[in-house]
Parts: C-alpha cells; structure tokens; sequence
C-alpha cells in the first residue's frame, strides 16, 4: 500500500468546495452544516421527498443518516438517484441496532443504494454486518469498544462489511479503523471528549462527503482523509480544553474551529496511522 | 424533611450514565443532548412513532416536550410504554396555553401518561392545572412571573398540579418552586441571562430525566437536584458572562460547560434552598 | 430621503420586546431563537399546520423561511392569518430556485401571501424575480454576487422584486441592497467570515422580524436597521476572530454576542450607507 496523502485530499476539498448534500437527524444538523463551511465545502440539509432527486443532481456528493429514519423515502429516493448520477453517496448508521425501523431501514438501504463509505461505531457495523439488535441507543455498546488487542478484530468486521456492500468502511473508535476490501488502515488520533458531544460521528460522515466530493474516485482515502481531520482537530480541542478549563459545548466549537484553521502540514505531521498486515 | 442530598444525585448521574430519550422540540434538541452528556448522562433523541417503543426498552429515562407536538402520536405511544416498563417520564409543557393544539395534547398526556416530574414555568403550569389559555409563547406571562411575594402563590400553584397528577412538579422562575404533594422546596439560584437563551427549561427539563434515570424511585429529590444544579451552572455562566463581556450565545456554551465542571462540593456549597412550610 | 434612524428602530426592539414566530429550517432554527433572544425580542418557532393560526394570534411578526419546505402549508395558513391580522411578514426564499418544490412553493406564497419583507441573496432574489432556475444550493451563484460594478443590476433586481410584491426587499451580500419601490439603500458592512456559517442569511431575517415587530409600519426602515445590526455584530465578530485566530464556530458564537451587546452608539458611528441615486 502506498503512503497515503492527506494533504491531497485537504487541498481537494479546500480547491473544489464540493456542495455536500446531506439527509440528516434534527439532533446535529446544525453542527453538521457549519464543519462541511469549516472544511471549506458548501451544505444543503435539502431532505424533502419532493425536492432531493432535484438537489441531488446539483451537488457532489450525498449523505444518508440513518438519525432522520423519518426521512426513509426520501433517503431512498435521494440515493438511487445519486447512483444514477455517479455522485458518491455515505452512510452513517446511526443506531442501527436500536430499534426495528433502523434495522429495517438500513436493510434497505444497503439493498437499493451503492455506498461509496459506510461510517459507524463498532456497534453499528456489527448490526449491519450481523443484521441483529445491538448497541445502546447512539453510542457503542461496551462489547464493541476497539480496544488495542480488539483491532484484529475490529479490522476483519470492517472488512466484511466492506467486501460485502463494496463501499470502504470506516469503523470509528479510540481507534478508527478504515477498510476497502482487503485493505485496512488503523488511524491513531482523536481525543477522548468527542464521545462527550453529539454529533462526532455524524459530523465526521458529513465531512466524509466533504472528502469523496472533492475526489469521488478514491473513497478510501477520502474516507481516512476526512477521519484524519476531525481527529487532529479533536486533538487540538482537547488540548484547548484542559488549558482553558472549558466542557464539551466549548470543545464542539473548538473543535468545528480546528478543523476550519487545520493546515495541510499540521495533518502531514500530527497524522499516526499504520496499514494492518493481518 | 430531611436535608436533601443533592451531591448524592449528581454522583449516581455521573456513576450509572443513565441512557435518556428525548422526544422533543426541533429548537433545542441539540442542546438537551449536549447537556445529558456534559452531566455525564448519554441521550437518544428517537421520535419516531414506529420505534418509540423500542427504544424505550433501552432507556432510563424518557422526557416528552410539548415544543414537538408534532410528535405527538410518539410521546403517547413512549410514554404509555415507558409505563409498562416502568420507566420515569418527565413532562415539558413548552407553551402549554399558547395553542389549542398543544392545550388538548398536553390534556391527552396527562390523561393517558403518568409523569413522575412536570417541570414547565409559571404560565405552563398553570395552564396545565386551569386548563385555559396562557403564556406568551414560550415565555412565562409577566402575570405569573415568580417574584418573592408571590411565592406562597406559586407553591399552591405546584402543589396543586403535582396533588392531581402524582407527579413531582418543578415551577421555574427567579424562585425554583418543586412541590411533590405537599413537600415545596424553593430554590434560590440561577441568573437572569437564562431567559436570553432558548433551551433554558428544555435543557432543565432533558437533565431531570438524566437525575431521575439515575434515581428512579426518588423524583422529587431528582428534580430538586437537576434544578439546583443548571442553576449553579447559570451562576457560573453568568459569571463568566459579566467578566469576559459576552452575551448570550457565549452564556448557552459557559452554560453547558459548567455542567460538565460541575462538582459535588460546589453543589453542595453553593445551593441555596429552603424548605417551604406554608 | 431623509436620513435613517437605525439607532430608534434598535431601540424599539428593546421597548416592545416583540414576540416573532418564525416557520424555518431544521438547520439554523436555534440560532434564529437565539439571535432574536440577543436582539431583546422574543421566539416562538411553533410549525405545526394545526397551531399556526392560533400562535399568530399572539405575535408581533412572522417569518416564513422557504428552507422549512415541508411546512408548507402551515406557512400559507400562518401568512393569510397574519395579513388578516395585520401582522406583518417576512419572507426567507432560501435556496428559491434550486428545486422544484422550492420554485413552486415560492410562487404560491407569493400569490397568497402579502410580505412586508423578502431577504434573500442575489441568486434567490433573481429566482423570485425571473421564476426560473438558479443559485447552487444555499449558496449565491458565483454569477449572482453582488460586485461593486454590479450594484446598479442588483438594485434593479430588488426593485423589480419589490415593485411586483409590495413588499420591501433586502438582496443581501457583500454590499446589501434594500428596496422599497424605487427607493434604494447600499449597506457597506458585514464581514467575509458570515458565509463560512450556516443561518447568516436566516438570522437576518428573523432579526428583520423582529425590527419588523417592533416598527410595523416602517418596513423599509426596519429591514435595513436589521441588516445594519447583524454586518455590525459580523464585523465585531470578525475582529474577534482575527484577534483570537479561531474559527467559523466561535464567530457565530461572537455574531450572536454582539447582537446582544451592540449599542445604539456603535450603529450610528459604525454604518455605512448611502441613498442609490440611480
């Protein structure tokens, strides 16, 4: 495997500003929007069923998040659509092992819709891999937690499902774990208080499609680019956090703010990463 | 009436990380889910009718606000569950006088729904106890505003409603009032920039559900506790406000983290309550 | 034309308090709460079709942003029952001509609908102007912003705008353009870093709501004095930002702060107009 160029894929997005489209839950919205503007792309939440064959057709790339399950028909719409169009379309399976409808949904989804990246915890990619109940409510149920003497595991899940729906993987943890067929990256960054906020991963699935609509043709870098990101500016939150005493709502926004203010060199040089041989 | 004990509720929130569902109002939702984490707490914001059900029957607590009452099919569906179950429900009667809609969905909650805490301001819970319109919005009517004089007032007020429903009741105000029968606690903390924000009763009302779900056979003492602690957080906010010459925006994120910062020791010293005997 | 009084429209807000109810967008609906709060009015973001009518009733001013496209039809019914009762409204035709569902919704509300204000950036202006296509998502066509050597086009563009509608027409962008018949005002503040975050445009228009509210009869005056406040506290913004060398998250933080702090001093000394002779 190649070294992989995070700075490239930086650069792309910052170049090209994709306009990134995404079907999303009330809860992030908000926070979703304002990371896609800090990345340097554009943002429309358009997620009506009567308008999102239209919009999809204006934008570079398309993200489905299972939180807006109200969303289901125009989700389907949306992404068949985007299919059609060659606009790269990722998946973030909020929850998916809740309840009945999101597994119900995600099912579909992953029937009808071609995913250039799916994202999720461990626990959501368990339940699309093992199509059953799983995980506590938006968070990783304990089981599912990478640890280091997990990431084997961690990694062959991922590959699964990746081998499986033919989109690259990103299992997002203490450790966040990247999978296209048979290639697997282990990422080393983040902070801790990202579980303390709403919205890490779904803010990372949007930016995910800040990354695949600026270089639709490489979804696993982008996939890893886009990790490498809002992990590095996780790292420079937290370091902001403990110096200035603040909680998690200042985090957020520290956190937004560092990926905006991120330069291509402070990903080249903070980015711990490692190809999995196994 | 024994002295309360509110850093024994904050510590079981922070041990047990109760998992609390909100069904609630598109204004806020991002910030009730900020702060169930910044109390330690973990949140769900599933509202949709078809997997209410489910998601309850992985949760601690469950908090229905009135500014969703779009989802009102939801709420009853979750509530009744939550009943069955018996998980603690709180009521937000957000606006409960402002509209038919929401007077006759909050009868319909009352009705088919056993609250274990109502928390709303003066305006709403008088609405809910007189039944008749009221409030300006989402704001309380100046004629229910809680002053000093009109203390006994407000406790009769809560008592009232908490006597018909067997719920404990949390009337907000300058003066917190939560009744529980005949039981008033008033509670002297807070600051006034908690009226500049939106979300302030939300927030109050998603972080009593995070109390109770950690204390589940004692509502009353949960409610007085989640109270006592968003207020010493607005103390600290404002604090912070007048020294750093911010507004209100800056206040909801101080606001938050001062959640997250909270200790049991600054309960414990900085809580001013006492214990109504009228 | 005499000179403007921006400072006495400011100071009305603050006397009257008004209470505005917007019908917007999932993505930026807080912090139109929150801006409205800063400004020293009120916030009721009640949607639902079957309580719009009913909290009309009890406001000082509507905004209907064409981002909430799936209330619809609680839009029209609001806007008729506002013009019934004389309160006026405020048009956001965000993202207007970038679906169908948009175009068509426009249209109608524009038939149905007598506004007292329509802000929207060149690209949406053109659309409800020409009915046709145009804009890239919530974004301004890169053909449609508003150049110093385009001023003349936009400032025939909103009064086109305005002519057809009766209604005063805020273009907004690098230069503002605000129109009421023939009479044309340029507005020389703001700052770049406004459209690095969601909602600048939808807090502006719940701020002209809001200056709306509190001066009904002054249209015109109103949405340039809201226009004024928001580039204001965007320049305050923008200076912290530098200063602090933060991010796009910290300066909606800071945007929202200077409205709450801004004075009727620093609009006099700060705003930059000029009457358009042409």
């Amino acid at each position: 495997m190649e070294r992989m160029d995070f700075a490239a894929m930086l650069a792309a997005v910052r170049e090209k500003a994709p306009l990134v489209q995404c079907i999303t839950n009330i809860v992030t919205v908000n926070d979703c929007a304002n990371i896609l503007l800090a990345a340097g792309a554009s943002a429309t939440m358009a997620h009506h069923p009567l308008e999102v064959a239209d919009a999809v057709a204006g934008v570079q790339a398309l993200v489905l998040n299972l939180g807006a399950v109200g969303d289901r028909e125009a989700m389907l719409i949306a992404g068949k659509e985007a299919n059609r169009l060659g606009v790269p379309v990722i998946f973030d399976p909020v929850a998916a092992g809740f309840t009945g409808l999101r597994r119900e949904t995600a099912r579909k989804l992953l029937e009808e819709v071609q995913f250039a990246v799916i994202r999720g915890n461990a626990s959501e990619i368990r339940s699309l891999t093992e199509d059953k109940e799983g995980g506590s409510g938006v968070d990783v149920a304990q089981a599912d937690a990478v640890t280091e003497s997990g990431l084997p595991q961690a990694a062959e899940l991922a590959r699964t499902l990746s081998k499986r729906t033919e989109a690259a993987v990103t299992l997002s943890g203490a450790v966040d774990v990247i999978a296209q067929g048979e290639r697997v990256l282990f990422l080393r960054n983040g902070s801790p208080t990202m579980a303390r906020i709403t919205g890490s991963g779904c803010m990372l699935s949007a930016l995910t499609g800040a990354f695949c609509g600026a270089s639709p043709d490489k979804p696993f870098e982008a996939a890893a680019a886009a990790a490498a990101s809002i992990a590095l500016a996780g790292e420079r939150a937290e370091e902001l956090r403990l110096k200035k005493e603040t909680g998690n709502a200042t985090f957020r926004i520290d956190l937004i703010d560092s990926v905006f203010n991120l330069t291509e060199e402070q990903l080249i040089q903070g980015v711990r990463y490692e190809v999995y041989q196994g």
